[in-house]
């Protein structure tokens, strides 16, 4: 049992606002971030899938299908995006590192069929980032 | 004479559009950038300062002032900012990151008194920088 | 379920050494790291905490709450301060990598209230980290 | 209970091939990799051991001593040479990161004997890395 | 005037041999190198052009036209490359860093029209690189 | 003409402080830098020497030799140390960015014959470092 990790970068714009809160608790809460203008990230994404290895391959997954399925289901959609208004995951969720970690888990899971999806990292900034197992 | 660098990050969002070019022009030369939504990045900025090493202190340059400019004079204006929109500089250019580099030379050049300014580098991306000294 | 870990550095310097050894004991076991005026590290520090996320803010824990805490619990007790002589925990025990992810953690641990401390790691240098889970 | 991890460099030369697969399939499974006059990476090594911290030293690890059993074990055998034809392990086996990482393990697991193999990570870019547990 | 440096990178295997030293001259000066069998790196290319910003687009060269000549000219001809036996000019040059640099000059110079090419950067590790500004 | 470029790291801890300055002075001017314990830092060297390429090594520079002179001269001169007690340049001039760039070039120019010294680059923290050419 193998654990291989493949990163990916995308570049992103998003806000933060719950419109139930009130101005001034979007504000105390969110700060810098409740601008609705927006503002950007250049992620890092990790994708990490687990699995036997294959003895005729080497391989635990074949690493251009995995590459292929991060650019469909995951930077077709981010890349050069403006999250609150683009992605429809985000029209009602607030897009933080921790629901893009979330999202990006639910898009992956279905689509990987040989190893078994085990993490997902999101890196906000080189000094912040969320992982997700799949955990309830 | 030594020259000493300091870096700084700001997150900010922007989008590449001319007025004067048509629809399909904007789409060709400025690609996924075109949306205007806007979509951001985690910049990268280095100072770079010239001048001699004052004997008494070691400095070429006070860091603590140093760092109080660049708060002041760029991060306060960049960060966290919709560009084009926000930041007046942009709302007739385009921000890209050759025209950042400019912009942020002429927003130090007069604040930096005791140090010459030497070099203003700005990443966009980890893969791609653009460097500036002040030539015509 | 999702774990958010963020990062902080901190300068410091220390130095190993146990009275109860000979000095040829701390020579041949600490070998540079005995000298007693000490030498220094741009430490990396990783906390990071798990729970759930808030479906209102979007977030598992209030990064400036966490930031504020890290600042005041860990980074102004060791950043610029030799570890040996001004840190109270380590007038005794050797200020190793080893100790400084356990110490970090009795700080932090008592502090972290909504989201629930997972992990403190520990850089001494980017080639040596060290992870503490709270594990007896 | 703590986790130290060290890293190293090595750089090896290697390609992709299994003798029992079509020339198409070879080629189609492995791509660019299966040009047997090999490529190469600057590979990173992580070694996580676990272990009770030692009272007397504050070390869970001696440093100097796993650094030498890395340099011996692992760094010796692999850094600059071509895998497929120079490291037994790889004249049969094809030596994709999955299977280097594995390879390590065996290597070292008999040979720490004070603290416990946790983890062996291997870098083959620093886009794509495997982690290996000794799990069956 | 500004400077756009874009980075790429690639992988490739290389050994250093010169057929009219003997072979203890061979293995004096090229060391672990010296391997006829090869090794490799994960190389990372900068290159560096400079020109007027267009007033139009804001750029002073356009990124993905830069982007598809260094995938032509350069990293289609030595990515998964064994460089001594697969790239023309290292069949009677030694691949080292500093050949590398100036041979990936005398490939871009030609094809750069808008802007002019100012420097080539190699790394070969994260420790070592070299610049060639095409001075004589 | 090419410019090779050599990484080497270390380790040390320093404080700044100018026995002619007042107490209030030495605070305001140095900050937490002027705690007479001292802190410390990872510090990473970078040298470049620049010459005409050997056309039959291919080398600007015997890198073993570059390694050697570097280790022998800079590295053990300094890792491991208190700067201000330790290292004789430092017993008067403070062990500043700008000072330990300087004092370096002066140790190394006269050891390199083959090729000359361009630049001593040296980080303090990975967000600053100094640059001297050796103009007056």
């Amino acid at each position: 049992m193998v654990y291989l990790t493949r990163k990916a970068e995308f570049s992103a714009s998003h806000f933060y606002h719950n419109p139930e809160f009130t101005p001034e608790e979007n504000k105390r809460i969110f700060g810098k971030c409740n601008n609705p203008h927006g503002h950007g990230h250049n992620y890092t994404l990790e994708v990490t899938v687990k699995g036997q290895v294959d003895q005729r391959s080497g391989f635990v997954v074949d690493l251009k299908e995995l590459k292929e399925i991060m650019n469909r289901e995951v930077i077709e959609a981010v890349d050069h995006r403006f999250l609150n208004k683009e992605v429809a995951e985000f029209h009602e969720r607030i897009p933080t590192t921790e629901n893009l970690a979330i999202t990006i888990w639910t898009w992956l899971k279905p689509k990987l069929n040989v190893a078994q999806l085990h993490r997902i990292r999101v890196y906000e900034t080189p000094d912040l980032f969320v992982d997700y197992y799949g955990e309830a």
